[in-house]
């Protein structure tokens, strides 16, 4: 097994989520997808329908993490720029990709509405179809740029496409417990356990339901029995302090 | 009335937010309300509780944007990085702030539990404080850069403290209609309707919903009466196109 980590960037594409009308979720689920496979996501940004930032958050990220995967802005209208600004990014030119213009042509439609769906048969020069098992046009990938659609649904299906294609690095397990107490009063030992064992991330999160307060401890890694050990330590520092260890889970 | 935009970045800093274990509301929140105060949201970023990472992020937004926010990462436990690492952004020192420390006092506890709860009184060396209405630590802003809790209760009240304390440019209104036609069916109409007003975003966000294909269609910009005419003929469009707009909102 690779032991390196392997590492993603995920652009978020779309004024709808920065003027706040859309609640991103894409994020979210392709942080959980992508965990699962062994790849970590280590970075996101959230930009706007805008060419020269886009460019520039494009060929960053690319530059920096192994890979960078952006979802939205791949449609029919004017407003989807995402495929013309890879392609600058890349400085290469856009071509017409015969396998996704078949699939659209699958849908007959009057001439100035098939020249406008016609649009998301363009793919950067050297770019490769990502499946869309719902049916529509493709994604594409450029070199280690993957270019998604934005509605979720579609988003999924392409991502889902994607399973058992990539590099992997170990995959990243956790450990949580649940604890009525505040953060504070834990904290010292939390301190000293994280130190004990740098290997493994332990986050504190705290939440307030029930009318209580309450602190989420979260363990990271990839050594399960480092794992295991820093849970029980953790456990042992939450009895110390008068409570007791809740929802326990490993993931 | 200025009529320069105002412009935000939003840092969401945690890696709970990166692995997927937690879905972020905060950007949503904090993209609506200052937009709400004239106060557009440009880019958000969401990194982990890494110091080098979040030091360079601050210090590439503050120069770019009117204001950062930055939410998370300022509670007691040792993954509470944010504090030290704006201080080292702005290079100065922390100091305790009495204020704060008066308000961690309030309730006792033992001195171990008190020790940690007072990280939370360190700010760095020239901050002011941001209200916390819930009654907890207070956050903090310096210069340009306002720092929050991330538990999102905790964000909202310390953000709603600030309204009418910042600058602001104009608000940037909203008009939308949906219709129950694919985005290609009005694509050709969309474009020419953007180009005859350069001055207002005319974005079509496509949707499936109760078995049907349809389309939202989002006007923003500064301008009501532009954004009046926009609608008209964005309306006239999708009558053309054989459909009927529905849902009409103005925001």
């Amino acid at each position: 097994m690779n032991q390196r980590a392997v590492t993603a960037c995920v652009l978020v594409i779309g004024n709808e989520i920065l003027s706040g009308r859309t609640q991103d979720t894409n994020l979210n689920h392709i942080a959980v997808t992508l965990g699962g496979w062994g790849i970590q996501v280590r970075e996101a940004r959230v930009i706007p329908d805008v060419e020269e930032v886009i460019v520039a958050a494009v060929n960053e990220a690319r530059a920096r993490f192994d890979y960078l995967f952006t979802t939205g802005g791949i449609g029919p209208t004017h407003d989807d720029i995402t495929t013309d600004c890879i392609a600058a990014a890349f400085g290469v030119e856009l071509v017409e990709s015969k396998e996704i213009a078949a699939i659209i042509r699958q849908r007959s439609a009057p001439p100035p509405v098939m020249e406008a769906r016609m649009r998301m048969a363009r793919i950067p020069h050297g770019a490769t179809l990502i499946d869309n098992p719902t049916g529509g046009p493709q994604g594409f990938r450029i070199e280690n740029v993957f270019v998604m659609a934005g509605i979720p649904t579609v988003m999924r299906a392409m991502l889902s496409s994607l399973e058992g294609k990539l590099k992997s690095g170990p995959v990243v397990r956790s450990r949580s417990v649940t604890a009525y107490l505040g953060e504070s009063q834990i904290a010292a030992a939390l301190g000293t356990i994280q130190l004990d064992h740098p290997e493994i991330d332990l986050g504190s999160y705290p939440f307030f339901k029930n009318d209580r307060y309450g602190t989420s401890l979260v363990m990271r890694g990839i050594d399960e029995s480092a794992l295991d050990t820093m849970l029980e330590e953790v456990k042992a520092a939450i009895v110390a302090a008068g409570e007791v260890p809740e929802d326990i889970k490993a993931g």
